[in-house]
């Protein structure tokens, strides 16, 4: 006889958790608790072999099904001492699919099911509660028409809808039983209205109805689409999981409660919970009673005037801690249980791992660790990595009051309040007033850097998570809101709408970049603390990863905070960045304006010496570690004065017309300026340009040499390389400039690297050709993003949302890596580049370089490093080690030993 | 011993053409026609074993090569009589590289070596020229003292100027023997100086230095970088030939001449030529004095009143005729011949395939294969396809005078004059006033479209070989030049300035689609001729080919035009272009501006019945043929209103303010429209405007099946997919409407086919997850060149000339398909899309499906249709000919019985 149905409860299971193709998930973690001894609801599954036979027999079941339930059924009667549609003392069952893979689209639950007009007055008879009853009746008539029966849930809301208007009744509380019974009547009167028949009142009827629901929802469209969209065969099928339904709400002698084995909130080993007597779970959570807390200790700090659990119900909470201090060592690791008493008698609803707050999941982590629970590796891998940063910035207290205004993208962690400000150069005005103040623009440019440096945060009404301000604003550790398109800026009125309420420069607003939610007025904020706990968590990452996280900064400030933060070097500095600066741009814009090179080498001169101190003082910081510099990159129209003062100041420099000047910024507009003229392209049409920079690195170089006595080795980017001829001929340049400057200053010696950006889909697929030219590979991420799946960061904001929203796409491209699509151009790159140089260095700058699902795919493909801005440094060098502990400990280790 | 000398010329040589590696392309096929019996000056070549025996020993030279040397030259001095060195009596000879692929930064040529103060004395004597043995030495000194010696040519130009300067003369013919030999001591004194030390007299020394001077340049600097960037290995090493000279201006019995062995301008068989006694080849060309012609007839025709040279030279002609079959009998096409004949003795200098006009190609091709000498594919494959172009379009008249004004991009084919306009709505207007008009504009957009189609011919002075303006007038088949830079137009004061030059709206000009170039006036034309050889070749070629040829073309007379050139069906309907008529484009404003689903359905309910009629039309023209219809592409934006006046008419027709209508405008533009919010992006946000589109299919085909009693099959292509989940929902959206339409229909059958653009580097690389989900992929190069690349083509045109110009493209790559990097990708998308699907049709639809490069790399990689601008079809049809037999005849027939 095959066996087609698995019980689980009462201290054992047929299954186990290893059994998910067969139970399901839900049925084999259901055994899996059975297994442990513990008190689970009793139950069985019938298994997706059923389904399978179902679907290959015109939808009929295996002959000795029927026998099979029915037994499972009486073994549920037997442990709970009830009859399956026993008038009297009836059994009650939850009815729920589970497949393989949680699965939305299918039928998901029925709940006390056995329920008709006999039972329901036996269910009111034992549970001395009418209303309880009649209520648990009409929810499950309702869930049972609409899953089973395919009758909209509305009509049944409309119903009690007028039931409450008609008896002037606001809450669902205020309806008492005679009240749920003559919904009831109504409900009943609906469905055999619709379907011309009556409402079933067989439990056996309604047993198999709902089995036979569960499967044909493995075959229902949106099931289908489902699957299809997330890659799930349709041979698996769905299991149907049965389970005896418990109450808490049936004396004094019951409860439910939730509770913690450790505190969710501190990490701190003590048990950390509420319960409720005679009350059912929901209402644990429903704020109309107050909660008790679980054990003497926690009602004696609480000064609770109610009696504990530990009082109340001694003997099951005894049982409780057992069960609880079992599950924790179980499943080594913090548990959130769900339970209900009844009539004395502990039932385990629920256990999983719990939730807990950054600081605590730390404590926990390592206490776990310490206690000899857990490995220390295993401590690493027990933190998300990207939480880290909720300890790396102030945050909002959360005990302080709140008026929320809108709500953007978290674009920048951290909390931070200040008066509202819509323009760069007013920003850092007031902020040398000492005055805090928020940037809130439509969106930025690289003009604003100044301002968004001054400023307490930025908030932005347009762009998403990698556009100008939220890449700038991580870059400086800035808390940032972006696209919050409720917010329509008028800059010349001075004023900000947001849904109607008009908010003016003399406002403060709050900006919470953890959550993306802006507040009115100051909320109060607490400060980060960098605990031991963190501290002893890097160390065993450190010890474990093999990645070397770099960090992207081309300020002292930004590279002396990412060397506290634990960076190995500098993986990214973009020049340009260092062109902003005020006494500069001048300077810079006289290049670009110039028509010949005579007077563009001329205003090159002028950039020469400011490029070179900022190089050294990089080199001075970062010692022996790399530096990492990329040669000038964006459109030259980025830097075009924004006003007429400006340009015409531009003009006056050049000595040219005004008018000119126009042209001249008119020629350098652009139609699609991410794939225009920027990038490598404007060292092979501008020679001087790089020529400048590279002479800058290598002056600055042999300056710090000279100062420190001690070799520095820059590395040389060259940005957005197509294939080898560009490679060739910049290669040629540099060593160039090298020679020029080596016989400058009498033959002196000086090492330098030179390697590429793979930031187009044509280098990766030429990486073979261009690996012989480059001693590295720099993957520019965000640009590949955006030419592999030809999306314009500034503009995806406008369908990315929807995109999301209809499981088009899983997470945001620009934040995870788009690992099937770029993700293979990346391991091409990886594979034809080490073919012909084996000893390539490879990593990563774009803004994926500190994300840690993205980590773990360069960890995967073998590269060398990632380069984040200098916040993420903390979090890269975790995620490092998760990716390293994940691809196997003698990987890792076999690495690390070479 | 080893052979290091391979001897040519008196009838036979050690060497044939096969032997390329060794003697290199030069030094075969001088070996060639050697072989073939002809009077090739003798000679021999230093083979490329020398060269690497150079390199591999320290720079020196094989033990025997000296005596190899002495004795071919004495070969030589026998053959001519005369002797190297010999006072009296002395041989000349060339010295020349010749590595197996021509490669530019090698050293050249040095020409009369040999000379020295003796022997210039026995050559004036020998030749009774003094002049001509003073300037031929003179020509030596500086020939060789610049590629042997280092000493840069201005150093001789400033001597000879001077001399000319102080004589008053003005052409160098004005100088006499004494003013040569006064320069011949100038040019020595120069030599002394710079190197301190004489010109070497000793032609030995002369012979060596050559030769080391052509090893020594195989590895100077221009070559490795020109290596390097073509991929050739410096292992090949180069070849030296060595030479006699001949002379044919030493007597009346001397001569010198160019001929085609058919007339190639009409390709009629009849030799065509010109000869001068007592000259050198340069003096034919330099129109000093008339050259006559060389056969009699040819001499009556042109009632020449000199002797022609079988009147002349009769032995000599007769022998040249001889030589003549016999090298087309040979190379089996029509040769450009030049010769020499010294002293009665015929030479022939060089045969070469003749250039023609493609009126010609077409007759040679036609009448070789009816000869017999080629087969009907030689004949096919002996027409380059672009060159049909100049077939299909009216050109200018060759004899027509013209005043050139400046030259942009030949975008597209075709000569046309007009009055210059600025404005599309006045191009329109003029145009129905019967007047012709050239669109000049900075760039066109698609609100230009109707005067692009009233003007003759389209000016930009921006934009690239695929910008807006030149795709459009391709399809439509008007005259076209792009990104003439030098031209500035002021749209308000009505002028266009060209180099200081200003015209104005009165002024007429003319431009040459073929070559780029505009001129000032009227330039007279001359109509195509579609001669029964152009009707003939394409028969040929389509017995022949295996790719199908479709067009791209929306309009019904695009349509026909495109069937009448032989297209098999519409590969690539843009359903946007009809949006731009001047009856729809408020309807189509209506709908962007709309920020409700029910307004946005209100407007495309006004389009679908155009829409519907639309499809209608072309599918009553194509009949049995496919028809692939694009769904909705560009950026909503390409839409937007351009004046405040039509913002007006849309704000009033949508009922919206002026401001809430500029608010959306602005709301709607992109930072980079190419990676925006568009294709099947705006399907899946806007899913109405795709439910429109498909209806308006379904509807135009149930009408047309009504009518003609005849199944119509839509293809309908959805663009811009990144991979499967898109597909799966709009796969869904389409069969869903299919669903509606047929229940509205009362079930009516009709079929239809899904495919997708593979535009975007992911979907080539999720090719394998795409198939599953449509029938058909059409390669959309054009954009898939901007992603895998990086390159906006609107914004290219800055750079790329340059990148061409510097060797680091070879092709635009938005004419030629970027084989190594795009091609790969389409090369992977074909292979993981029928790896899933082994019958999935592929094809192509960019602008490359018309360029006969980009079709044979089509052909290569297994597509099964090109699709291309009506214009284009011919040359698509030929192309595709070709390819299919360079993929090899078995191949091409192989499939054709499939």
């Amino acid at each position: 006889m095959t066996q087609w149905v698995y019980r689980f409860g009462n201290g054992s299971a047929d299954g186990k958790a290893a059994m998910r193709d067969l139970l399901g998930g839900k049925g084999a973690n259901l055994a899996e608790m059975s297994n442990l001894g513990l008190p689970v609801p009793p139950g069985f599954t019938i298994s997706t072999d059923v389904c399978r036979y179902y679907y290959a027999n015109s939808k009929s079941y295996p002959n000795d099904l029927k026998q099979q339930v029915a037994a499972s059924i009486a073994g549920i009667e037997k442990v709970i001492g009830c009859g399956f549609g026993d008038a009297k003392n009836p059994l009650l069952v939850s009815v729920r699919s589970g497949a393989k893979d949680s699965m939305p689209g299918m039928m998901d639950t029925v709940l006390n099911l056995g329920l008709n007009d006999q039972t329901v007055q036996g269910l009111a008879e034992t549970s001395q509660n009418p209303r309880f009853a009649f209520d648990s009746y009409r929810r499950f008539i309702q869930m049972y028409s609409n899953v089973v029966l395919n009758i909209d849930h509305h009509h049944f809301e409309e119903i009690l809808e007028h039931h409450k208007h008609k008896n002037r009744y606001n809450l669902d509380t205020d309806l008492n039983a005679g009240d749920w019974q003559q919904i009831v009547e109504q409900y009943k009167a609906k469905v055999q209205q619709t379907l011309g028949k009556p409402f079933p009142q067989d439990p056996q009827e309604q047993l198999w109805n709902a089995i036979e629901a569960v499967f044909a929802s493995w075959m229902n469209q949106r099931a289908i689409v489902y699957r299809q969209l997330h890659n799930i065969s349709a041979e698996g099928g769905t299991a149907v999981n049965i389970q005896a339904m418990v109450f808490g709400n049936r004396g004094d002698d019951c409860a439910t409660g939730v509770a913690f084995t450790r505190n969710p909130s501190t990490g701190a080993k003590e048990l950390y919970g509420e319960f409720l007597i005679n009350a059912q779970g929901e209402d644990v959570v429903a704020g109309i009673r107050t909660p008790q807390p679980m054990s003497r200790i926690a009602a004696e700090a609480s000064k609770s005037k109610l009696p504990s659990m530990e009082e109340a119900l001694p003997e099951v909470f005894e049982q409780f801690m057992t069960v609880a201090t079992k599950l924790e060592t179980h499943f080594r690791d913090m548990q959130d249980i769900e339970f209900t008493v009844q009539h004395r008698k502990l039932w385990m609803l629920q256990t999983r791992n719990g939730k807990r707050t950054t600081a605590a999941a730390l404590k926990i982590a390592i206490n776990l660790a310490e206690e000899g629970l857990i490995s220390q590796e295993e401590s690493v891998q027990r933190i998300a990595p990207a939480s880290l940063d909720q300890l790396l910035h102030p945050s909002l207290d959360p005990k302080a009051k709140r008026d929320r205004l809108t709500k953007g993208l978290p674009a920048s962690p951290g909390a931070a309040s200040g008066l509202i400000v819509f323009d760069a150069d007013a920003a850092a005005d007031m902020a040398k007033k000492g005055q805090a103040v928020i940037l809130c623009r439509a969106e930025t440019s690289p003009e604003d850097i100044h301002g968004m440096h001054a400023a307490k945060g930025i908030l932005t009404s347009r762009g998403g998570m990698t556009s100008h301000a939220a890449v700038v604003a991580r870059g400086m550790g800035r808390p940032c809101v972006v696209g919050a398109q409720e917010i329509k800026i008028d800059v010349t009125a001075g004023t900000m709408t947001i849904n109607g309420k008009v908010l003016r420069a003399t406002d403060k607003i709050t900006l919470d970049g953890a959550t993306g939610e802006v507040f009115f007025g100051e909320v109060a904020t607490i400060e980060p603390q960098l605990s031991g706990d963190f501290a002893k968590l890097m160390e065993w990452a450190d010890r474990t990863r093999t990645l070397k996280v770099f960090t992207n900064a081309e300020t002292p400030h930004d590279a002396r905070v990412a060397k506290q933060f634990g960076a190995e070097g500098i993986g990214l500095c973009r020049t340009e960045h260092m062109f902003f600066h005020e006494e500069r741009i001048l300077a810079v814009r006289m290049m670009i304006f110039a028509r010949e090179e005579a007077q563009r080498k001329a205003a090159l001169a002028l950039l020469l010496p400011m490029q070179r101190d900022d190089f050294a003082e990089l080199f001075r910081i970062m010692g022996a570690d790399p530096v990492m510099i990329r040669l000038l990159d964006p459109p030259l129209h980025e830097f075009l004065p924004p006003s007429d003062v400006e340009l015409e100041t531009v003009a006056k420099a050049c000595a040219i017309s005004v008018t000119e000047a126009r042209n001249r910024a008119h020629e350098l507009h652009e139609v699609n300026p991410m794939l225009g003229h920027r990038g490598c392209r404007l060292g092979i049409t501008y020679p001087e340009i790089y020529t400048m920079q590279v002479r800058a690195i290598f002056e600055a170089q042999l300056k710090v040499q000279a100062e420190t006595g001690k070799a520095v080795v820059p590395q040389i980017m060259v940005p957005l390389i197509n294939g080898k001829p560009e490679m060739v001929l910049l290669e040629t340049m540099i060593h160039d400039v090298a020679a020029a400057v080596r016989a400058e200053h009498n033959g002196a010696a000086f090492e330098y690297v030179i390697g590429t950006m793979i930031e187009l889909p044509r280098a990766a697929l030429r990486a073979g050709d261009i690996a012989p030219h480059a001693d590295f590979f720099s993957f520019g991420t965000n640009d590949l993003t955006q030419t592999t799946m030809g999306l314009s960061r500034d503009d995806a904001a406008n369908f990315l949302g929807q995109y999301q929203h209809k499981g088009l796409i899983e997470s945001d491209p620009f934040v995870t890596l788009d690992i099937e699509g770029v993700g293979e151009l990346l391991r091409i790159a990886t594979e034809r580049g080490r073919a012909v140089k084996p000893g390539l260095k490879i990593g990563i700058c774009g803004e994926h370089g500190g994300d840690p699902a993205s980590i773990q795919f360069c960890q995967d493909i073998g590269m060398d490093y990632v380069s984040c801005s200098p916040y993420r440094v903390p979090i890269a060098r975790l995620a490092a080690a998760q990716a390293a502990l994940k691809g196997g400990k003698a990987a890792a280790k076999g690495k690390k030993a070479a």
